[in-house]
């Protein structure tokens, strides 16, 4: 059928499913040819086909609620409430957000983009409703990984007690984006070999029946029936401890069993936890094969073969930081590399092939990875916890409480640090200075490209005086020359990279071209700006400024980060703690709101961090205070 | 014996079970005698003086490593490692820290304050020994309510995966500081009812011997068996699911089956749980009885009679809290609030007396309770999470992605905002302005006084654009009348306090005081200051800063909070932005390091927060400018 004509999921009521079969056929060649072009979440779709068709026949969002875990699995809740005409868009500029959001659809109840939250919100909304005394269902879709974050356990023990009534899918393909880790999925493990649940309780109860009041002896078999005994109870009985009735585990393509299994959570009482088995990537054979999580998100690939459009261009910061982590690791054993369940991401699976013992994925649970490096670092170990500048958010209170408060010495290596395009606003990393600036003990570099980036992490892992981050764009680098020796580079100190008389440009990273080139522009208009590389961003290089500030130069910050407590602050509060008060200042940063998805470009332009803006600031600024000198 | 003689716990090798009964028997008399002037944690520690002998006479410390989880229950510990002598200093300033410090002594290997960190750090450390290969003990010592925060459960997940050699002590005592809440709490309870587990596995494998293969028929007591069945499988089964030898539960005031148990769990390869139940309070009978958490941590108190020794005063800000908040839940049926773990500390309590549907308690879960209240705000309920600033830092994360993203109108009532006194540097809530001010749609307010707290709320409980915290300091108010009728206080408004022409001073909460009493001794010096109660910290008065800067007036800003990203900052931010760049502005607050425990105002004494420094660096800052116009 033709996807774009559906307006809203009414029309599956009817559906058979033998229809519902056909529909989800279509449904695929659908996203496997719109995601070819675009890129996206492919795999976590494909996996969730029959599950959402489900749903949405048993259910009626938006009376009743979904709330889907992280949220790049609900592509098929969005052809089916009407928005398949919008896919060309898919994580473009202004175009269909590859997340649940509530301004595109009154079916989007509930945003995500990070993991774990969606039990919590369900709570939340069911709580509301026995307020209220309304009689909506709540439904969150959750994956095997998201389950094993800290907030998602808290939840669940929470909801458990309450007994509120709410049903939680518990969408199992035993790898959430990379494979996972964990004894929780360990248990998931044996609860999916230890086959259906209600058929194991009734096996159990056909064996009680069995057991007379009193003789009887070990038979051969005693020890199996043992283990067997053992795995019956176990299957759903972490869950139905914590309170939840336990449903599964179902087949997650099969429609009468999907049928059948969500027909009875709806009508039970209290919280039901469905163990639904789905295949991540089912039905395109590529992304059924993917092993590495190379199908989970990605960019564009040619449909018929699955290859993978490969964009050259010069390495990737992630791949850099892999790669010099491993030379330093070679000479200095005291590094251990941390990574909460993204190995691929930050390219820690390639530290980890040539140091096993070296690399620990503690799953989806960054407060943990954060507090065990503190762990780690009190034994004199160099723990780097590599980690999006976006999930960092999770271990802030770790890294108040037990890193920086307890002075050891974690190397932070803060990938995707700034703008990072299509995953959007959940996912841009433009806190991070701001969240880790007012802690006391804390370092803050970012490098100006990647032969920088090399020598920075040396710079990190050698430093031994606290907790140090080194934050990273998404991306490749500019292809410019890598020195073969690492170096330090001196904390606390900036680089002139050009001079300038006028105007003196602070800024840092990515920023940096956009100077260069700005600083070009205004030659042409007779400025003179001198552009610095602030590539310490706590502490300053405090000799600089007050150099500046002798001089009176007019200061522009610069800086792909939030204004708000970012770089541009921490120079106005050197200024005036050193008493000049008399310094013009003006910040280019970005303003105090979230920033949707687009390319990085498309943002910039939007917010203003390109050359053309960069040059038009300073030249409102210097002419006026031209007057006043 | 004389307790202050002991150097090290050196000497328990040859005690016998007898002499550590005598011992602790001493241990509890010191305690209960020295807390009673002091004050302090009495009832946890009662609770572990057994536990805590063994654990020294069994494990070498320094070499093995103790990790005291929250670690107010460390004060036994501290007796044990050389520091009797100093327990009359116990939290006050420059004397004992009232939790493990590393700089007290060696034997105090990880700083604690906040719940749930130990596991992660004794992975941390237990994965260095390996990586090492030295073969020290580790032990984490958690409680029950410390057990179900988000990151003791990824801990948990992933030291089961792992295999990693330790030992986690589950100090099982039915309540962590308030009676403990949530389905693992049931469990826990379940087990302990249970009876013992090893028994529980054999009498189990008699059960097994007894199944023939084939026949027989359900007698009577089936379904007991059935039931008994369970709950000998589910006794140490959630443990030993998740990757680790269960052994308890033990009698935690019984020498001997710590001994053994102890023992037993040093010997075991892989990763060991040891459940102990002990009871708080034990052996001093006020304590014992205490069902509400008074003796959890308290003030003096009278040793004889067990009276608490009340300080006489205004009512505290916590009660103002939940009064108004009860005032104004009977009018506005959306309001209901929301506590991880505290409701006495907030006094939540109270409001739950009069609406026990619309007050959840979700145990130690910041991060849950964050996102909980997200959702029902969703569904056009007011949720009122009251925290403790130090305590909301787990909710970060939550906060950026959840809350303010999804722009929703939760009410933050955060407690014990500013220095805390003798909980120290663990409990200081001085960052909550760095860590909320660059989140956008975020609304944050500080009120001066106790009667500008109850309008303060209701203007939080109106208020429908978006999140809003309102932050108050621990302790009693100024007994200022209390208007009868709640009204709105206009946000972004500040308020004049005292009217000068020289300097003006931009203050609130707890600094007003200071300010007004800097502004008696300028006087004396002709120096007319302006005080203004900048209650609307985010967002900022720009109508009055703009006439400031119209009037080119220095400016003071006088803030109980890091100076890095705090109020200060936002207004440095507001002049360059506006371009105003020839301000005069002098920032005092908290300096970037942590602070210590001590009295309040020693701890402003220290810091400079007091009117004798505000005055001489209004001084210092107004000739000069004089100078220059």
């Amino acid at each position: 059928m033709d996807l774009t004509k559906i307006k809203d999921p009414e029309f599956l009521k009817n559906y058979s499913n033998e229809d519902l079969e056909d529909l989800a056929k279509d449904i695929r060649e659908f996203l496997i040819s719109k995601l070819s072009v675009t890129g996206g979440h492919l795999g976590p779709n494909l996996g969730v086909v029959e599950l959402s068709l489900k749903l949405h026949q048993l259910f009626e969002s938006p009376k009743d609620k979904f709330l889907w875990d992280v949220g790049h699995q609900a592509y098929v809740h969005k052809i089916l409430t009407g928005r398949a005409d919008q896919f060309d868009t898919l994580r473009q500029y202004k175009g269909l957000c590859g997340f649940p959001k509530r301004s595109e659809s009154m079916h989007d109840v509930w945003e995500t983009g990070h993991s774990s939250t969606s039990l919590s919100g369900a709570m939340g909304m069911a709580v509301a409703r026995d307020l209220k005394g309304t009689d909506e269902n709540v439904v969150a879709i959750i994956g095997d990984g998201a389950l094993t974050g800290g907030m998602a356990l808290e939840a669940l023990n929470h909801i458990g007690h309450e007994q509120t009534d709410l049903i939680v899918v518990l969408n199992d393909n035993e790898m959430s984006i990379a494979p996972n880790v964990g004894a929780l999925h360990n248990m998931l493990g044996r609860m999916r070999t230890a086959g259906k649940y209600q058929k194991a309780k009734e096996e159990l109860e056909m064996l009680i029946k069995r057991i007379p009041a009193f003789g009887g002896r070990l038979a051969a078999t005693a020890e199996r029936v043992k283990d067997s005994l053992k795995y019956l109870l176990v299957s759903g009985m972490f869950f139905e401890e914590m309170g939840f009735t336990y449903l599964g585990p179902v087949d997650g393509h099969d429609l009468e069993d999907l049928h059948e299994n969500m027909k009875y959570a709806k009508k039970t009482k209290g919280p039901v936890l469905v163990h639904v088995i789905t295949k991540k990537g089912k039905g395109y054979e590529p992304a059924e094969l993917d092993a590495k999580g190379t199908w989970h998100g990605l960019g564009p690939y040619k449909m018929e073969s699955g290859e993978v459009v490969k964009k050259p261009g010069p390495p990737g910061y992630s791949a850099v930081f892999a790669n010099t982590l491993k030379k330093v690791a070679r000479q200095d054993k005291r590094v251990v590399g941390i990574t909460a369940a993204m190995p691929g991401g930050t390219k820690l699976d390639d530290f980890a092939k040539e140091f096993p013992d070296r690399m620990f994925d503690v799953g989806i649970a960054e407060q943990h990875a954060t507090t065990m490096s503190a762990g780690l670092a009190t034994q004199g170990l160099k723990p780097v916890f590599a980690v999006y500048s976006t999930f960092l958010q999770r271990g802030y209170d770790q890294l108040v409480h037990d890193v920086c408060r307890q002075n050891l010495n974690v190397f932070f290596a803060i990938d995707r640090s700034g703008l990072v395009g299509a995953d959007g606003e959940t996912h841009q990393g433009v806190f991070d200075i701001s969240y880790l600036r007012h802690l006391p003990n804390m370092t803050i570099m970012m490098p100006k490209d990647e032969n920088e980036l090399q020598h920075l992490i040396y710079t990190a892992v050698t430093y031994d005086d606290g907790p140090i981050a080194i934050r990273y764009p998404r991306g490749n680098g500019y292809g410019v020359k890598m020195d073969q020796d690492l170096k330090q580079i001196p904390i606390g100190k900036w680089e002139v990279l050009k001079e300038g008389k006028d105007v003196t440009i602070l800024t840092f990273g990515t920023m940096i071209p956009v100077a260069m080139d700005a600083a070009e522009r205004l030659e042409a208009e007779g400025i003179q700006a001198e552009i610095v590389n602030a590539r310490s961003i706590k502490p300053l290089d405090e000799e600089m400024l007050r150099e500046l500030a002798m001089k009176n130069m007019p200061v522009v910050t610069l800086e792909e980060h939030a204004l708000m407590g970012g770089f541009g602050s921490a120079v106005l509060e050197y200024f005036h703690d050193q008493h000049f008060h008399n310094m013009t200042v003006d910040r280019i940063g970005i303003p105090d709101h979230y920033i949707e998805h687009g390319s990085v470009s498309q943002l910039w332009e939007e917010i203003g961090l390109t050359p053309a803006n960069v040059a038009e600031r300073v030249i409102n600024l210097v002419p006026r205070k031209r007057q006043r000198a």
